[in-house]
């Protein structure tokens, strides 16, 4: 933490503060420039939690120096993390695929799926049991009857399960049935949820808040870990910007940025991304370009039919055509399907 | 809803449409133009729910006509609606000033404030029990017992008292000891929460999401509405943009916006919104010259020893000045104090 | 400027960015923290121009300590500017107010719109001659015909004339005939004008960028200043967001922001900023509230027939609502009309 | 074009517009809905500019159905443009580097990268003469004879040359010395700048605007092409957000929908777009991958050393990192290097 002190600060401001880290067993270096005094704070800074040094007098900003997050970080943990899932894992040489419907619909569909994926070679399938939904008068999904049918399609086809549970309540039912709890992008900052799935120590993906920066996920991520669950796996699913043209703006530098920052995994989402089926493909090709552990894919039996986010779904062809976009790619990247 | 179809779409494409709305019990009204057909769809549009009529052949894209929400809607209800909450209300013609710390700290802080505000003509207290912070490590509040001293401040003064539950669990807990819920601005799209705080039917204080449209928090007190509880007031605090001088963007035209589409009443906090307490003043005035009809304050007795969010609480001296501002700027736009 | 330096930095890395630094003549202040060390670096930072500190071995990142304009800045220059502009001026007690159509249409368009605004006693007329269009087949203005017809204008009335010049080649002939000029939102970083404007020494309103920080507006500020006018009124126009119902985002508090970072007058101009004519009065009346110097106001004697932006323009009658609630509100912030 | 009204819109209202179409010779259809009354206008829509139907009695909002571009749009010319420079091309199947120093800074420097460029294959080389820089106090570039500079490079390599245009008065200058003329991203809506670059039928590679859709940009590249200069070359350089860590956010969808919506090439910039040497190489893969037709790439002898944006800039050994990986990834979207 560096302390910058206004032009106009006196002597004894920069004394009161002096005494003030003092206090708290902080070191002080102090730095007298031409136009400004600047203090570099020395030691544990988290003894400053609830310090406002900013109102203090002649102080004009505080700029961090270290990162806020500790698990999460590559400093505190420099080799990447590979997170076991059943007799899969994520985060290692091999891409992983996440895909299926945006909501489970029904048996017939939600099994038809698992066969499909399964006779593609695909690990892990998808579909909302619980979904958040802009209006209360969209369809809300199945429920518990949802989460019943993902096991089901897990026993008859091995594939493992990702749902997502949108609060705390629903967590001990989720758990029943599914293999890897998601945390959706609107409740990336619901605390109570991160804590509580922390508990859990079920796999999770942590989907990126709409209007969250990179640091503010890596945070989230500090919440679960800090309850002793370490198995994250990030997901870039676009951010909100001012294009309206796709449904969010996919941000595909984050792929890299985590991985400079963070030991954890990271997939991308391209549906959700963009919103657009056509660009599902382009984008998927990109994300494993940019580095990304592995794919998150909305497909569809018959997207015309889908009861919710149809326009972003892929059917089968499509998918395949993807499949053998991404198994040529991986070898450009070192990886491997 | 607009259908409006490619210039590629040939006339089996439009009859297929009509065709199917037909089938909807939906009519349509065919516009053939020079370079495009579009279709008008006639009918209870919730019949569309489910439909990804985007993916149908032919069809560019489709338009909405009428907003989604309807009971938040002027539409549906033209005059302004007054929330009662115990002998006062807001939304009237008399200004509402909800002030108090960020978080409940202890009980002679939030004893002295409430007696403070009590002498100041003010009506509401807020303070935070349970506090959404961005990092695990951050002072995180006193949960329960902060909605015991906030109940207590109640009772030695008669302040109505506000506060902020973060998850569905706290609700019961938070019903027993205040008289308004506050839902923060992480949370306007926790759904689960909302359906919970509209099946409680007490008044609500609903924070427009740091990436949320003004259609989207008008959708989210519609979750709300839709389960009987029509006690809300919306509250403009920010939204997130490159700008980096202010902690977020206030948008103030969010106010008469609010006021053109709904009937309910919209209050506005410069403290979050701003996050420097040099901006709150200039602000609250702005905020009530656009039509406000009240202001949410953080205040300290002393700000340099808050333990959250101290930079963008006013003392009592500059909070004495801001409701001088207010009472003289509230008689322009003919309201009262 | 303070060099953060990674947590694996060596010793030998730290030496060499000393030495470095003894080279430009600079000092350096080394704090060597638990987790990090940081370098202060003193001296004048414009020795540091063209040095990427940020590749050194072992850096970090830079933290920069001392906003980059000068001239612009309240600590170069405490008191507030006053703009004199023939016998009337703008930043002073007095609010401005500066209205007109958003394109000069022709001679009875523009005499009616001067003649109404002498009377009611505004000393500002604005016109646009040339018009930056999003689309090329939109209608792009008079242009030096728009100029003739703004110079008569003052000529029949007295009133000042405001008018934006969208690129070099027309300033001279903008320097003949208006009194002010304006540079637009999408010019503000059209370096170019800005140094040519800078030699022109007329005064000069500088619209915010739509995705410019206040940083970066006071800074294209600075460029004209650094050529010798210092004639600059800076104008808040609404910066670009997510939020689609409004046509920008008007970003209110930029006015106490620049009021505490630079002694420059700004004015708010809420048309442009909203891009609806109704909202164009609330917010009006928020500007003044936060401490603008004045307004840029749209309209036109019959916004149906506007040949541009009649959607945001205010008619005679509402114009005049307008007038009077500025008047009421200039006094609760110590300004008149 | 459809005109929704209002539900509290009148039968004379519709009257009203159907007798202004009518004068326009425009067509109307009407879709009188169950809470809603739709009017489909038929005809040349440009004989609606500057009619602001938004103001008529009784009308609710306007829909654009067509986009307002035309030369630029794939239903224009479905095919899509190859732009021929030199005995080089950029659009086909063959992917377009173009690579160089941010800023020309002297002989030694252009020839060692030039000379280095031809050795690897790369066809263009770019370098700005004119600097578009925030702060006045930084350096603005060797102007002319930067110009100069390039042309001896091509002189002595044959590589084409690209270089920034800043301002009208100098393309004349430039047109002497460069091979294709890049517009920046905050000159992106300088429409005089546009008009004038299109009169000169030379190259242009017009990069985004941080605040522009692909809408505005593409209309932008409209005002070039409407003056009969077709060879445009669009560059994706990353937009702005509320994310920091990163310069820009570089959105490569706009790759996908460039190539739906246009038929002009589009390359990728991810120097300027994150602003950090260590994403160049992972974004320039998925830019590839997501099917960019080139990439515009910073590099320097000697980052560190360098005038300008060192940071971002790769050295020799990075790019030709970068040059392998693009090669192995250009056969897996079926082109070539």
């Amino acid at each position: 933490m560096v302390i910058v002190m206004k032009s106009t600060a006196t002597k004894e401001d920069i004394k009161q503060i002096e005494r003030l880290l003092e206090r708290l067993d902080l070191g002080a270096h102090i730095s007298t420039g031409m136009e400004r005094t600047i203090i570099g704070v020395i030691g544990d800074k988290r003894l400053l939690e609830g310090v406002p040094l900013e109102l203090m007098s002649g102080v004009d900003k505080l700029v961090p120096i270290v990162e806020p997050y500790k698990l999460a970080s590559r400093t505190f943990q420099p080799e990447s993390s590979i997170i076991r899932i059943g007799n899969s894992s994520i985060g290692g040489e091999k891409l992983a695929v996440i895909a299926g419907p945006c909501a489970v619909e029904g048996e017939e569909q939600i099994i038809e799926i698992a066969k499909y994926l399964k006779s593609m070679g695909v690990e892990f399938i998808r579909g909302g049991a619980y979904k958040p939904r802009t209006s209360p008068y969209s369809f809300q999904g199945l429920e518990e009857e949802g989460f019943k049918l993902l096991a089901q399609a897990r026993e008859e086809t091995g594939l493992l399960v990702v749902s997502e549970v949108i609060s705390t309540e629903f967590l001990d039912q989720a758990a029943k049935y599914i293999d890897v709890i998601q945390i959706g992008a609107r409740n990336m900052q619901n605390f109570q949820l991160l804590r509580e799935v922390g508990r859990l120590k079920k796999p999770v993906v942590l989907k990126r808040g709409l209007a969250s920066t990179i640091e503010e996920w890596l945070n989230a991520a500090e919440y679960i870990m800090k309850e002793g669950n370490y198995n994250i796996i990030l997901c870039e699913r676009g951010i909100r910007t001012f294009e309206t043209y796709t449904r969010n703006t996919l941000d595909l530098s984050s792929v890299p940025v985590v991985k400079e920052l963070s030991h954890l995994p990271i997939i991308v989402d391209p549906s959700h991304g963009t919103g657009r089926s056509s660009l599902v493909r382009p984008m998927s090709r990109a994300a494993i370009g940019a580095g990304a552990d592995g794919l998150m894919i909305e497909m569809h039996p018959n997207p015309k039919l889908a009861l919710s986010d149809g326009p972003q779904s892929l059917d089968f062809k499509e998918f395949g055509l993807l499949m053998e976009d991404i198994k040529r790619i991986s070898q450009v990247v070192g990886r491997e399907m």
